[in-house]
């Protein structure tokens, strides 16, 4: 019987079995539908399978194989990206690196970890943090999301204010290339490469010029004292004045958060809240860190210029624990939305600081026009913004308006000089948003870059371009096996 | 008589001299001989002629030219670079940039200053220091450098340990491709830009990608405190573990610099001592900055660090004008081998900090080998080495057996997991060694990548990997045209 059932299967299936063993492949649709997006909800496609090797070698043996039979594929960590860059568009094998989630080595000395790609992000930093070090990029959903997916996206957070994306932390990787080739590129805290920064270039690529599948990141040693701060604003302008002021005054704070009046909202009606009140315009989240002594007079500095700015108020957290409720309360501010719209859509832009209260003031213009609700919460102090798209999917036509919103937010990020993403990536989303930022020429030098590696383009295809690649060829070659399979 | 004069000219000056005016060719043989070499002695070409555009438009106009004419091309800042990457290897026309070196913009509120890649890096520091800013990186020739030749080179400095090289500081540049294209790319301080990291794969590329001719940069507010710290050991290995430890203790010194004995006997000897002792085997300089009260007790514990080592005597600067000529004293310090010998070759090798004592055992017995002193001046915090190979050229067999060793000590930066370059590049000089740490594949995948950009390799050819490119082709273009000229 079992063996009948084996003879009808997929002969692709099969090899993938040999490779990386029966429980390790999943290829049944229901079992499928999980794989079908990730945090990027709103455009949905199917796999052809989905197989998780245990190391390198199965990871470069499964490459080879969809390479020779010219089956595209996707790399996949915990599938948290917000842009819908590890999304089958149809037909795609995913590889996905959770099982390769061991932390290989720390090294104190040379102030380095050395991680498989299925690590989670956060358990870096907790497996340190008794030694004084920790991990800094911190991506809101660093709880779950892992390593790997964090060099693909070159993802971002809260203290990368102060500390810099993924990208300033990624000293080394070992790199599967899409015809199962195995390099290492980068080294051990190596200021400047001989060659070129190739590091640096797949560092952000959402998957689509290698898999990494070991990484090298710097950790640091955990600054001596942190002090968290919240200002309470009457006035979205203000707020975004205060941001600026407090920069231009030479602070550099680990993290500047903002979060408006329907943020709050949220996020007061969901899991974890704190108290803000609700009738105020705006909050700024700010911490400081550093050495101890210096932290007094940042806190003291800070407060005046919010004052200046007509704060409400401004107090300090009490201790680490009221800090930590603070950080939690916003931390999963995106899902808080779920406590006051069924839906909700996140978007990614970066303006000038500078351009802050315009460009607020633009967002809440196509909230007007569109008659969908915007939340912001967002990376203030680096002109990260994060609008929250509010709409109903059962509604027709609201999801519809909630991505032209959404494309219409990106665009006025791009007419003050800024651009369609700060850490979440193009993915399937903002494909088409590209054109706001570059021109065609621009785009097809990096097209041609891409093919540099990945020439056939079976890995991860049709992500990050205008060009759709070859998803509508992939599409029409899946519904004829499927036909054919019957 | 002019008129004759002109006839005669090579047809391709007359082109260029319509572009750009008769006054900004240079092409007669003894106005070539200052641009046949760069701060890279050993090896010298000779360019067919210099040219100097005033805007990005004459830069297009040159290199379309030249594009189209088939003539390699070569952009040149002020020629400090220390691996030849500025070199003419034969009948290459090297497009000055001297002349484009104005500030064109500086905005305190975005923390961004445009310039030309002409403009000298410390100028920059210097324009805003009254404000309270600075530019971050710091190369020794910083006096004479240009920001453009630092983003072809990601130039380092003594001070990238703490703030990272030009890569972490360039945000934005207006490149002329090697067709003559216009494109902008990056921007104004955004985390991550959406596409591939182009500034980071032009950042260091050599000038082997395109002419940057306008630059954004991030400037810093100036910390509010400063201390120096000299550092004087009887023993090399322990000045090397001191450095460990107050990398492993948590703190991160804006520098921390080492000279060993023989460097020590060269910048006491030359223009600016400032009495150090002669008889100590190795010095740190050391310094810490941030906010004024939590310099003391960084001071403190990096001298209780260095004690633990046995140091002979540690002393913190008095004022500003002592630390001052303590960095005079070291950033003079290649130059300063002119004192105790006639010539001298400075390599560039990376290592895991904590080989530092193996590794300098290691060149130790290179010097004994080839009878050659070597001095070691170096970002010791970084693990970036700097042996200085003393030679004299007038003796025959010298100079080879000079390159011989500088050879060697970057096979064992190799060898410990390190690396052949940390700030200074590969250009003509590393060519070869770039086999020590890259395979037949690697280096033809990067060459696949320039080859997007630079496809007919007419921009600075030959120059960053082992194939010499069109040098021996060009070498004899050259010489057949000059025969034909008669």
């Amino acid at each position: 019987m079992f063996g009948r059932k084996k003879r009808r299967l997929d002969p692709l299936i099969r090899q993938l079995m040999e490779w990386v063993g029966e429980t390790n492949v999943l290829y049944r649709r229901e079992d499928l539908v999980a794989y079908e997006c990730d945090g990027f909800t709103l455009k949905k496609g199917e796999a052809r399978a989905v197989v998780f090797p245990a190391d390198t070698r199965e990871v470069a043996a499964v490459v080879r194989l969809l390479h020779r039979e010219n089956v595209p594929f996707i790399a996949r960590g915990a599938g948290t990206g917000l842009s819908g860059g590890a999304t089958p568009l149809g037909g795609e094998v995913i590889i996905s690196l959770v099982k390769m989630k061991k932390l290989l080595r720390v090294d104190l000395d040379n102030r380095i970890a050395v991680v498989q790609p299925g690590f989670v992000n956060l358990k870096l930093t907790q497996s340190i943090a008794d030694r004084g070090y920790y991990y800094a990029p911190d991506p809101s959903s660093q709880y779950a999301c892992t390593i790997g997916g964090n060099v693909a996206e070159n993802a971002g957070g809260a203290h990368c204010l102060k500390y810099g994306v993924t990208t300033n932390h990624i000293l080394g990787a070992e790199v599967v290339l899409p015809d199962g080739e195995v390099i290492r590129i980068g080294d051990e805290g190596i200021p400047d490469m001989p060659g070129y920064d190739l590091l640096g270039l797949l560092t952000g690529s959402e998957g689509t010029l290698g898999i990494v599948t070991e990484i090298t990141v710097r950790i640091l040693k955990a600054p001596q004292g942190k002090q968290t701060l919240l200002a309470y604003f009457d006035d979205v302008e203000e707020a975004s004045r205060a941001v600026s002021d407090i920069i231009s005054a030479g602070i550099l704070p680990a993290a500047l958060e903002m979060m408006d009046r329907t943020a709050i909202e949220a996020v007061e009606s969901a899991n974890f809240p704190v108290g803000h009140p609700l009738d105020i315009e705006a909050l700024l989240l700010v911490e400081v860190d550093g050495i101890e002594a210096g932290l007094k007079s940042q806190v003291e500095d800070i407060t005046e210029l919010c004052r200046r700015r007509n704060v409400r108020e401004v107090k300090t957290a009490r201790d680490e624990k009221e800090a930590a409720a603070w950080w939690a309360n916003r931390k999963t501010g995106f899902g808080a939305m779920g406590a006051i719209s069924p839906d909700y859509l996140v978007q990614d832009g970066v303006i000038p600081r500078s351009t802050l209260p315009e460009v607020l003031g633009k967002i809440r213009e196509i909230s007007r026009d569109t008659g969908l609700r915007i939340a912001n919460i967002f990376h203030a102090g680096d002109g990260n913004l994060h609008p929250l798209i509010l709409f109903d999917e059962r509604k027709p036509g609201e999801k519809e308006r909630a991505l032209e919103a959404g494309s219409r937010c990106l665009k006025v990020c791009a007419e003050v000089g800024g651009t369609i993403t700060g850490e979440h990536g193009v993915g399937i989303e903002k494909r088409e948003e590209m054109r706001f930022v570059f021109t065609k020429e621009e785009i097809a030098a990096q097209i041609r870059l891409r093919d540099v590696f990945n020439p056939g383009n079976l890995l991860n295809p049709g992500k990050g371009f205008p060009q759709p690649g070859r998803c509508a060829e992939v599409k029409q070659e899946i519904k004829e096996r499927r036909m054919a399979e019957g």
